[in-house]
């Protein structure tokens, strides 16, 4: 059995792929995000999803593993991302019959593969890979606060699993067609398998989060972009923290703030409320001066999934009078996203 | 040789006293603050101090570590937290030494004594105990964010190493003397040698910062006061979000910011200028009322080590008259500590 790989090791080529995505027995799609990011942003190297008992789905074919792998898959995906990223004990049984039909695992769970005695046995015996994605790198420096070359843009949002990584992977592609040099920087499991590489900022020790956050986007050249997926929300009461050191870290010279129409209250807390998109523009700007006094808001990614495409339309529209400030659903794309991709370019040339 | 204990078993008992306290090579007080702690709120369980050219002194016999045996101590704190948390290779001679003296090793850095190949060797050999207290304990939750009974106050700093431990214990020490029931609750390395357990907040993985405070203080009874130790500064470039992880998790009723008169900016940090006890005192009400609406400050600490006695007592009136709050050095008690001791408690009373 080899080595878990660390996320800085995690390139595209060294992991199993094509993927067969495993749901669990998650019933509420925001817990499903590893497999939907995977499905949107990286579908050509997925061939199939498969459960045990889960009621949402990517919309991929529903594979057993033996039938993903004749379809050529290699590796099983955990694509949830409960809270607390552990692996419950009625998936062992699915992830053994995995391994079995000679798939390897690959997990971004914060709970390890390896640390679960029947599959360490199991991968073991037939030589397949267990591997945790979700291993920070070793050696993170404490945060120097110092700035770097380069332009920064941090995804922010009101509460988790409502955009930021989309958000932020539409605006580098944005960039990149633009003929803009940028990068997306992935700060979560499902951006690191999406984009071969990354740091799992929600597993770093709390001592180095913001000095993660300085590896994560490292000094590049003066015209270059990082977009940097956002953690968390600083409204958060379990992750805050974490949000707070990635944004410390990044220094970003613009944010975005994501957020979810419609959503009352934050997903797993029925007793917190969202705030208010402009509460998280007020806050990220005093707490993100700290290292970059220049930080400005380019404008809100709204996900409007839920909405028909006229209802969408009129929403973003009315948002963008209200708060005075580009309002885009990025996955609808239009004249809305450009402003926003316009915006954010903008401001940074203004400073 | 042992396992190394985690901070949760470090009860009293269990740990290797009394200690000789090893200043490594420190020019710098604010990181010996082990060895002042220990020397200030545990002397009776110190033996002496030893060095390997450090330039600074707790007052305590300097001893070599033969000396210190043959005075009955049975283990070598490491009394430096340096940032970053490492053990210089020029301390390992040092620490061999004391091995070979007959010490165990207490440490409270991040890096582990036993990952340091030439004393996991040396403490086999001999039988001797590598003791790394910045261990947390397993299974930390996600914080829930639900209030819990007992009443809790933290303080606050404006930047790291400038009295927030200290203060905590001469408050919950004050408390008791006043027969309300109060527990210390140590966040910290020192702290945790101090007090004989805790959690040390800067050494837990962030997804779980919060959650790891809200085990610190858990439920007790509606009379009861945790009076727990701060960490860094929600100013602070690198350590911002362990603050915040920690405020959250700690739902304080009451707050206490801490601050050293005189220090122009934050330590270690050149360019980043000291916030004001007015800013600390109004994002402490802001970030900390998202998990306790009712939080207040119920004053300040200054740290008036460097001034003469009655320059000091002049800067805590006139501090006091400007920011309308109790402000008081616990160290130099008196009349001002006293109030501020009132402050505290009588605020939760209203609430």
């Amino acid at each position: 059995m080899d080595t878990p790989i660390s996320s800085t090791d995690a390139q595209v080529g060294s992991l199993p792929q094509p993927y067969l995505l495993f749901l669990g027995d998650t019933s509420e799609p925001a817990f499903a995000k590893t497999a939907f990011g995977l499905s949107d942003w990286a579908g050509d190297r997925c061939v199939g999803e498969w459960s045990c008992g889960a009621t949402v789905s990517t919309g991929l074919p529903l594979l057993t593993p033996g039938e993903a792998v004749a379809r050529g898959a290699r590796g099983l995906v955990i694509g949830v991302a409960n809270a607390g990223g552990f692996i419950p004990e009625r998936w062992i049984a699915a992830l053994i019959e995995a391994l079995e039909a000679g798939l390897d695992l690959v997990s971004g769970m914060h709970m390890r593969l390896a640390d679960i005695p029947q599959l360490a046995a199991t991968a073991t015996r037939l030589g397949r890979r267990l591997i945790d994605i979700r291993t920070p790198p070793h050696g993170i420096p404490v945060a120097s606060g110092r700035q770097r070359s380069g332009k920064r843009l941090l995804t922010v949002g009101t509460d988790c699993a409502l955009g930021k990584k989309y958000t932020a992977l539409a605006l580098a592609r944005a960039f990149v067609a633009r003929g803009v040099a940028a990068d997306f920087r992935a700060s979560g499991q499902t951006g690191i398998l999406i984009a071969g590489g990354g740091i799992p900022m929600d597993a770093v020790v709390a001592d180095f989060e913001a000095g993660a956050a300085e590896l994560l986007s490292p000094a590049a050249s003066p015209q270059h972009w990082d977009v940097i997926e956002g953690q968390g929300s600083l409204f958060h009461p379990a992750y805050a923290g974490v949000s707070l050191g990635l944004l410390h870290g990044s220094q970003p010279d613009v944010f975005v703030v994501c957020h979810e129409p419609g959503r009352r209250h934050m997903l797993g807390y029925p007793d917190f409320p969202m705030p208010s998109i402009e509460e998280v523009i007020d806050l990220t700007i005093r707490l993100g001066r700290r290292t970059n006094p220049l930080i400005r808001c380019a404008g809100v990614s709204l996900n409007t999934g839920k909405l028909e495409a006229d209802a969408a339309q009129a929403l973003l529209q009315a948002e963008s009078r209200r708060l005075g400030l580009p309002v885009a659903d990025p996955m609808r794309g239009g004249a809305a996203f450009k402003q926003l991709v316009d915006a954010a370019l903008q401001l940074s040339s203004d400073t």
